[in-house]
């Protein structure tokens, strides 16, 4: 196995998701959590986020009646691709099951800080075209905050506060900057603790829970630390951590600067382009041989997107499991499923994008 | 001599002003320059401004009657004492003599980030008061514009450009920042930056000039640097350096944390009281000795007052200088001359203190 490095702003090798739970010290998702999440989206209920901290106590309030919510954030790219919107899909999906708010922080600034080339302008653009991808998805106004750093400036008092109680050696600590990092990236570890706080600073104590990737969990360490200050005494945030959806082809992470991924807003004929020039097979070489011993559905890029995110109904996906496994189904079979669910959602995808747009008052904060 | 140490958060030991010119690499103040001064606020033609970067070419630009402006901020106190207000009479000065605008970031922020007791509440309320009495002070309205970082958060979105061309190892070296400072404060210097190019953010590239302590200069040469970066283009903001006054008892730096200051909102007892008791004199041991010999009038913190606030007067300055000098004024009649010229100031600033709480709304950013 390859050495494998997993931090906030680099995740390369392969990883071993049970010595990550080991090494950042968070709890696996046990059959009994798994039993709440039964009716939840597929990323939930299906694997993709494997281990949590603290969800247990979120779910024990929740039953309690009391206030529960989800914060998850976005650092605004050109444009978003399906990998982009696990986190989403899941909080969408907790507040459905547990009808709770959720919170969207969008962190142009962090973007704007570590990515050299990246001018205030476009951060703000990025942002602005993202904000429309996530109101598309259907989250509930009323229930749903949308914030972005530089136009909600205000966040930048709550970042404050935060910045006050985290040194610079525990940031750099904890999250590994450089001294020739500039000082809005060694700024930006308390304005992501302001965003996981939000609900709180926002709303009173109250149990919130960020749906995250694993590499993203050192943050979460930190901001939990800072939580229970006396200046705040916030209830620890909650977090339940994603293993990393493979790109098409097969990569660990789903990284927009790869080539192959699905955009939001690509056309049915990239997607199919796409799909089969790139989505990482599990079929055998030959015709011959895949009849004769079958695909493999476990590092099929195909079947795993329709495990993750698009076919809902466990018996279809089951069934076209087995096909696959049993040599029956091809992988140009199997690409073609994917091909027509990927098309089906991204059209009303981008129906929705154009009613976004005029909705966005109803869900931003200025 | 007593070794001194000088930089923006320290300030000890005897300072040696021409060392200070030649270690910061500023300019002395010229005879031409000081002729152009000398209608200004004593602080200025009397020699309290000693050094400067830039303010000829800043005083070219005003001839050619191209747009000048002031900006001098200030870290807001429990109260302001009479030290505080020298670069703001400085600005007033140089805005009734130029016509130019000035500006006043007020850096809550920054109290809150160094000072580890201090509370978001009591910075912000800080910040109010301490505005009051720069209001007071008779800035011109509409000429004059007054921003609180946490209340104007838009500053944030000028810091955060800044603070991607600042890295934290150049922070560190101009600032002596320390691992264990908190990463608000490691964050600061690109919101001083902004401070400082303000004015240019807000209304274009232009001349602007910032009157400072010396042991202040180096945000101006960090600032300075990051001005012509070509993602903003701006002029090298000017600077004006200040002496340290001293405080009542004679120390180099009029710290508001020793006892025996002038703070703005004394009655008459308590500054007669503060100048009787603290005001270090050049007087003589006995009566007889002062008779004889005279006191010194270099040393004497009473007439430094009288020279560099209260006695606009040219000729009576010197004829207070000569009388003291000769012995036939006593130090106890030197300072009821200082009791009765600051009870008349601050009874006329108090009054406009009343004033100044309605007219908020006409300096001050939101």
């Amino acid at each position: 196995m390859k050495s494998s490095v997993v931090n906030p702003w680099e995740v390369s090798g392969e990883i071993n998701y049970e010595k990550l739970v080991k090494e950042f010290g968070t709890t696996p998702i046990s059959d009994k959590i798994k039993k709440r999440l039964e009716k939840t989206h597929p990323l939930l209920r299906r694997g993709i986020y494997f281990s949590h901290r603290d969800f247990d106590k979120w779910l024990a309030e929740y039953d309690k009646k009391k206030k529960v919510s989800v914060i998850t954030g976005r650092g605004p790219s050109d444009k978003m691709h399906l990998g982009h919107l696990v986190p989403f899909l899941v909080a969408k999906s907790l507040q459905e099951n547990f009808n709770c708010e959720v919170f969207i922080p969008i962190s142009d600034d962090e973007k704007f800080f570590v990515k050299e080339k990246l001018s205030f302008d476009d951060a703000i653009k990025f942002s602005e075209d993202n904000i429309i991808d996530l109101i598309a998805l259907g989250f509930k106004q009323g229930k749903t905050t949308i914030f972005e750093d530089f136009k909600y400036t205000k966040i930048y008092n709550y970042a404050a506060k935060i910045a006050k109680r985290i040194t610079y050696s525990e940031a750099k600590a904890v999250l590994g900057l450089k001294p020739e990092n500039n000082i809005g990236w060694s700024f930006y570890p308390a304005m992501q603790a302001a965003h996981i706080l939000f609900p709180q600073f926002s709303e009173g104590k109250h149990m919130s829970v960020v749906p995250v990737g694993i590499d993203q969990d050192p943050f979460i360490r930190l901001t939990r630390d800072v939580a229970v200050h006396k200046d705040f005494n916030f209830e620890k945030p909650a977090a339940l951590h994603a293993k990393f959806v493979p790109s098409l082809t097969g990569d660990p992470k789903m990284s927009s600067s790869e080539g192959g991924q699905i955009f939001l807003t690509d056309s049915p004929k990239e997607v199919e382009m796409k799909i089969k020039k790139y989505a990482f097979s599990g079929g055998r070489d030959t015709l011959e041989e895949h009849r004769k011993k079958g695909g493999n559905p476990d590092v099929d890029v195909s079947y795993q997107y329709l495990k993750f995110f698009f076919e809902l109904d466990d018996k279809k996906l089951q069934n076209i499991h087995d096909e696959y496994k049993s040599g029956r189904m091809l992988t140009s079979e199997l690409k073609m499923i994917l091909v027509d669910k990927i098309n089906s959602f991204l059209k009303e995808h981008q129906k929705k994008r154009e009613l976004a747009k005029k909705q966005m008052d109803k869900f931003l904060l200025h």
